[in-house]
């Protein structure tokens, strides 16, 4: 008798990944999965890129969460297509989730798809959720220490944004030494201080997604 | 042949943490589980915690990160004695990591045991480590939806600290209304609104420390 044994858990995760990927890359749109901790602005971020960039792309959203649909009513709220995932305890998406997602969701023509992942620093960042890159979120009201003590997370993402700055006056912040430990882990890691309660800096943010788009089209 | 199966990984931890919790009543120590997202101010709390009850009580604190020994450096200033656990991107503690930590930690005549959890509001509610109660902190720059996306800590939790209300004048967050989901999972919750940077509220936690402290005497 031969007991099977599921190796690696990570391995059934990237297979339907690869799955993913291949759809995604035969219509050319273009995934971005959204990690931060719990709190840190990622659906803020989603709300300003959704709103302010309407005119220009076809973006729909996944939000990942353990209860509620609050997030998906807050980004729907703009237009946007938009499906909730409800995790039920658990600490992050996997690609299988996605999957299935992706059947209430109508994907011709898309241009943008965001994938926010479930609040959390550690665990999303070991699961390939069929994205083109993984995106960063942290806030000046964390402590500027994060990526030193969090690693995996800013180590395997291709951009950084730093929400909350209009905050700064009030807190405990270096914005330099985020960006030192972050860029000792990954050392062409683009940075992207913002604040989506203002605007500010957000030029910047929209310019990074009109590149990697296009490098997609 | 039998075919050995681990039905529940929690089962194993749940064994470690009842030796635990054995030891620590036996020694009459109160044990504290302290979590919270990344950078709501667990060490913060810790560090005014240790600093102003020296007088009074004889603490200690394990501190439970991914990496770096910056925490347990942090709470060692106060003189209390501190040691470091490192999860190797491990999202939680567990009993066997607080077992093997206690070896390094001389808990004769202790009064007081600080488990500080890794930041992470989903995953470190699920595991015993031999604690008498698990507090959350949630803090004001997270958004006040929080209680309500990630129940079961709040729900497990003996004691909610709200951190950060230094800040209220400078986000958008209701007090009442993180109070409310909280207490929507958790009737009889206490909610401690506090800033440790500025020490507002924090006599009020230092009373519930006390009549915790005294009821395990």
């Amino acid at each position: 008798m031969k007991i099977p044994v599921v190796r690696n858990i990570l391995e059934a995760n990237d297979r339907v990944a690869a799955g993913l990927k291949e759809i995604f890359a035969a219509k050319h749109i273009l995934v971005l999965n959204l990690m931060s901790s719990p709190g840190a602005g990622k659906t803020s971020l989603l709300e300003k890129t959704l709103g302010d960039l309407r005119g220009e792309f076809k973006m729909a959203v996944i939000e990942g969460d353990l209860q509620t649909d609050n997030d998906a009513r807050r980004v729907a709220a703009t237009g946007a297509q938009a499906v909730q995932i409800n995790t039920e305890g658990g600490c992050h998406l996997s690609s299988s989730m996605v999957a299935e997602a992706l059947k209430n969701l109508d994907i011709e023509g898309l241009d943008i798809l965001f994938i926010e992942n479930v609040g959390n620093l550690v665990c999303p960042a070991e699961f390939d959720v069929g994205e083109d890159f993984k995106v960063t979120l942290l806030s000046t009201t964390e402590g500027d220490d994060k990526p030193e003590k969090y690693p995996l997370m800013f180590n395997l993402s291709k951009a950084m944004v730093l929400n909350k700055i209009d905050l700064l006056p009030h807190v405990d912040f270096d914005m330099e030494r985020a960006a030192k430990f972050a860029r000792a882990l990954n050392s062409d890691l683009p940075v992207f201080p913002v604040s989506c309660r203002t605007g500010e800096g957000l030029a910047a943010w929209y310019d990074w997604l009109r590149a990697a788009r296009a490098a997609k089209a």
